[in-house]
Order: C-alpha cells, then sequence, then structure tokens
C-alpha cells in the first residue's frame, strides 16, 4: 500500500489539480474487444468466473495497460456483483445480458434480504483489489467501483436489463415507499462495499448511474440522485494521507449536472449529449469533468478519431479538472488500434490545454 | 375535405391559441397494447399488410377513438415506408425488430437510390389518409408523420435497429459528406412524403426524430438538426384555408429544445427527462410543447398515473400552447383501463390551467 504512485495525473485532475497534460482512462478498457481479454475470459470459462478469480481479475485488469498510455486502472468486476452476494441468483447468459433469477418485487422479497459483510460475500473483488495493487507497483492509481443503488435496483427488481422497467417504475409511482426500502437497503450494502474497496486500496472510486437517465427529473432526484449523496456523503474521503476522489456518473444526466455537482462528489462523468463546455459552465468548475468521446467515434478512421479528441480537449478548454474518457463503454467491436489512436491524440494534443 | 372540424384543441393548442381544457393524444395510441388492434392485425396478417392496406390502416387508426376521448388521429403507418419504397427490402420480424436487407453504405449504394413519387410508390399511404378523413367526419384532426431524415438513415445504412450505430457512426466521422448525401436524398423524399400526406388530407404532420438523442450536440446539429429544419421551410403550411401545424420530437433532445425552436416548427415533442417547465422557459413560449408522461408511468395504479398526469399539467403550468402525451409511444403491455385512466384525468384536471 505504500509504493509512492508513479503517475499521479488522474487523481490531481479529478481533484482539479494543475497537470501537464489530460489524464485518460476508458469505461470498460478491460473489455471484448481486446483479443488477450477474450482469450483470458475463455480460459476462466465465465463472465463471473473472471470476476471472481482475483488472478483473472487482475490479468484483465492490467492487460489494456499493457497496450495503452493509460493514467488509470479499473477493477475488472461488474455493478451486479452486490446482487449476487444477495442470493439473488445471477447469471450471464451468452448474447442475452445479465438474468436475475429471484427478482425482488414485494415487501417481504425486501425483508428478506441479507445484510452483506463485504469482507466475506465480497471478498473475492476485495482480495482483488489488493492483488491488482500489488501488481501494479504504482504504475497508475486503481479505480475502484459500484453500480448506483436505482440502477442495481433496476436489474434486480426487473430480473434483467429492461427497456421498459415495467416493474420498477410501477413499483416507483405506485408504491414508493416499497421502492425507498430496496434502494436503502441497497445504499447500506453499496457503501459498506466500496468503504471495504477503499480500504483494500481502491485510489478513487465511481458510482455507475447508468440508468438513471430513464428517469423523469423529479424520479431522478428522489429516487436516484438521493441515494447517491447518501454514498458520497458516507464514504472516507482519505487513505493511506491522500484524499480518494469520488467520481458519479449518470448515463443521460447531462441536464442535472448542476445538482450532481451538489452532492460533495469529486467528479461528474459526462456522456457525449452534452458539449463539456456547456457541463463545465453549468457546474462552475466545482467538480472535475470526465468525458466524453462518443464511443462510437472509434469505428471511424484513425484520422477522424484524432480529430473528434481534438474536439473534445476544445470543448472542456484551458485550464485542469478534465480526465479524458469515452462517454460510456468502448464498444466490443471497435479494432483496438483505433483505441491506440485515440489514446496517442490525447498525449500528443492535450499539453497546450494546461499552459 | 370541407367537413369542418368538431374539435380542433389539438391544431388549436399547436398555435398557442386559447383552449378551455389541454387537449391530448398518445404516441402509438394504435397499437398493440388494445386487443382490438391485436386482432385486426391478425387478419392482416402482418404489420406491413396492416400499413399498406388503407382500409386495415383506418380501423386501426380510428381503434383507439373509439375507446378514448382524444383530441386527435394519427395516420397508422411506419417511419420505415421511405426506406420500403426505395426498394432496399423491408421486414418485420417477430420480436426482432425492423431488418432491411439492403443497407446502404458505400457512395455506390447512395448514386442508386431512385427518387419517389409518394402517389405512386407511397399511394398506399395517401390513400390511408383520404380513408382515414373520410371516415373521421370531422371528429378530431389527423397529424400526418414521417421519421426524421437522420432516424430514418440509422434503420437505412445500419439494416435495422442498432445499440451503437457503428456503421452509420463510422460514416458519419469517417465520411461525413456521403452521409450527408444520403441524408439529402432522404430529406427530399421526406418532403415530397410529407407533402403529399398534407394535400391528401392530414392537418398537422409530426417528424420523429427518434434517435437524434444518440448524437453529440455537433453532430446533432449537422446531421440532424439541419435537416429537420429544411423540411419545416419546404412544407406548405395551409391547406384549405387553415395552417398545417408541424411537430419535430427528438427523443433525448431536451438539451437541444431552443435550437429546434429556431428551426420555425408550431410545436416541439418533449419527453420525460425535461420538466416541462423547464422546456417551456428555454423555448420562451415561441413554440406549443407536447409531452411528457413517462410512459411507463401507466404501468402503476390508476390513482398513481391520476397523480402524475397532475404533476406534468402543473409543470406546464397556466396558459396555452401545451399538448398533453406520453413523452413516448404507449408500451405494447399496458393495460387498456390505465391509458383511460390516464385520459380521464387530462379531461379533469387541465381546464383548472386554462382560466
Amino acid at each position: 500500500m505504500s509504493t509512492p504512485l508513479k503517475n499521479d495525473l488522474f487523481l490531481r485532475a479529478l481533484l482539479r489539480q494543475p497537470t501537464p497534460r489530460t489524464p485518460l482512462w476508458m469505461m470498460r478498457q478491460a473489455g471484448r474487444y481486446l483479443p488477450e481479454y477474450r482469450a483470458t475470459r475463455g480460459e476462466a470459462g465465465s463472465f463471473m468466473k473472471l470476476c471472481m478469480n482475483p488472478q483473472y481479475a487482475c490479468e484483465v485488469t492490467l492487460q489494456p495497460l499493457r497496450r495503452y498510455a493509460l493514467d488509470a486502472a479499473i477493477l475488472f468486476s461488474d455493478i451486479l456483483t452486490i446482487p449476487h452476494a444477495l442470493g439473488l441468483g445471477l447469471e450471464f447468459e451468452a448474447g442475452e445480458g445479465p438474468r436475475i433469477d429471484r427478482p425482488v418485487r414485494s415487501a417481504a422479497d425486501i425483508d428478506q434480504l441479507p445484510t452483506l459483510d463485504p469482507e466475506v460475500e465480497l471478498r473475492y473483488v476485495m482480495d482483488a483489489v489488493r492483488t491488482i495493487r500489488r501488481e501494479l507497483d504504482g504504475k497508475v492509481p486503481l479505480i475502484g467501483f459500484a453500480g448506483s443503488p436505482w440502477t442495481v435496483g433496476t436489474y434486480v427488481v426487473e430480473g434483467g436489463s429492461s427497456k421498459t422497467f415495467s416493474h420498477i417504475k410501477g413499483m416507483l409511482y405506485g408504491a414508493p415507499e416499497q421502492l425507498h426500502r430496496l434502494l436503502a437497503h441497497l445504499t447500506r450494502a453499496t457503501i459498506d462495499y466500496l468503504k471495504a474497496q477503499v480500504h483494500a486500496g481502491a485510489q478513487a472510486v465511481m458510482v455507475f448511474d447508468t440508468w438513471g437517465g430513464a428517469l423523469s427529473p423529479a424520479a431522478y432526484r428522489e429516487f436516484s440522485l438521493r441515494y447517491m449523496q447518501q454514498i458520497v456523503a458516507a464514504l472516507p474521503r482519505e487513505q493511506d494521507g491522500r484524499r480518494v476522489p469520488v467520481i458519479l456518473f449518470t448515463k443521460g444526466g447531462g441536464q442535472w449536472l448542476a445538482e450532481m455537482a451538489d452532492t460533495g462528489a469529486d467528479a461528474l462523468g459526462v456522456d457525449w449529449t452534452t458539449d463539456l463546455a456547456t457541463a463545465r459552465a453549468t457546474v462552475a468548475d466545482r467538480v472535475a469533468l470526465q468525458g466524453n468521446l462518443d464511443p462510437s467515434v472509434l469505428y471511424a478512421p484513425p484520422a477522424a478519431i484524432r480529430a473528434e479528441v481534438g474536439r473534445v480537449l476544445a470543448s472542456y478548454g484551458h485550464g485542469h479538472g478534465h480526465v479524458f474518457n469515452l462517454g460510456h463503454g468502448i464498444h466490443q467491436d471497435v479494432p483496438p488500434e483505433h483505441a491506440a489512436a485515440m489514446v496517442e491524440a490525447v498525449h500528443e494534443l492535450s499539453p497546450r490545454f494546461h499552459v
């Protein structure tokens, strides 16, 4: 834990401190677009076995860092580890997305949810964090993460992915107190989980609110943002004498950035449907911003990728507090050399925004 | 064509003229949630046969009006009639969404696209419009519609639905001039198509930009909004001595309402992720607004539906220029009596906002 960090650009940018260039990482950087990832996953046998074996999880976490000059590693895991640990029966079926065998829909279902000890039921995650920290050896910081209670709740109530969110929205509008009890339970579990990740060695944490953007503004405030705020408030903000920044990311949340900044988070993720110039003006430099290249830009040839990287950097503009990233996870059919073109472009084009 | 309109609340609201209550209709009101629709579709044999037979199209257009006190009918058709007429081979497979057999991906593909005569290749649509107008007999106005060129383009280039838009975004960033040529072709076809619908009897027209919200702000302006603007500018705005209002709807376009209002459209559709109060302030009452109940509210019990209808009405607030609607199409598994609860609530709760 005491290895000095050789590259702390990412942590400094999250705290809006000066950096000589814009640091970057990629959401889902350890993923199927990399042949070495597919090989390791094949060896592990399944996605959950990859997550649950600290050696495999460490291996795939480090793979993108061997290829690209990235400024952060992110724990290889899934936002559904908590429902899995709650005993709801999580399965990933090929091409089908996640499935939860025992969805939580009644008051009785909610009452029966166990309280988790992350060092017991989720010990494999903490072991992965410790293993990765050791193997990283201070090269770059390690990001821990969890899904937002609302987002995890959508899978827990729907029993998997959904386009209409019929069950959870039926509950949200028809039995809001019941949904609040579920979200409160998930929030407590998420706080303990993220605390344990920080204790195990995560140097920043990110909360992924993938489905907050499916809500109306009023419902977002009450059922998603409120619980993320509780997480931000409860997390330890220092570890080993260094601040542990918290990043909130609501996909489709471009209209709510000011309220998200009010939570006290250090940084906000921004998807590509909001200009970083607009976002920066909205949050008035109270928080750092992370984003926001459209992941589908990586389907274009390298010269076009470079031009779009330049647009994103220019959109944030001069000054510190920007972490370059995609606006969502990298797509699995992107050629790895296109990701390389993006990384190179950030290294080459960003210094001029920091003078 | 000369039957006087018995209920013109919808047309008046679109022009921000006084009405005694808020008019309403539902996107996809003629649809699978209605057992009578499923029966007619079963009789027709397929979705395209339903669209292409003016008697069937008329029947399903009128079905929701028999059940609910709605203030507008919308032509039963599909946004993919243009690709179908272009000979690209459209099929709807059960549970799979639309599929286009011959996607348009190269410059040569674009060069080969034929020019359409809507009264020839799309005559069945015009026949449906004429049949519906006759059967409506002035009860409520009839809305004609088309997909936006960008949205139709996504299907044409991808060959169907897509989550990543890999082909069209690869073209957008890698070969923008080629995409512009395709969009210009689709725009010309759409203008002719909507003109013919108005000529055949459509009393308002709506442009559905279902996938504009998947774009960055800069790409939205250049590849979606620009072409919708051309459509607005080219449409006849009067027919039979009455203004034909144009509604633009970009799903996920809440951040771009001011620019959408600049097109000269009469009204904008708003999805449920933007408060109507915010939207109204943004457009400064230059246009009417249509929306925006989350369609998933209809999964909740009637009392909750009524409360949410009240919130939407209050969010728009006092004054004219609001057409109540869902924020997107009604879901197919919603109980029809829940739609009835929504319709009743609008009738009962809206008059107080018009005094």
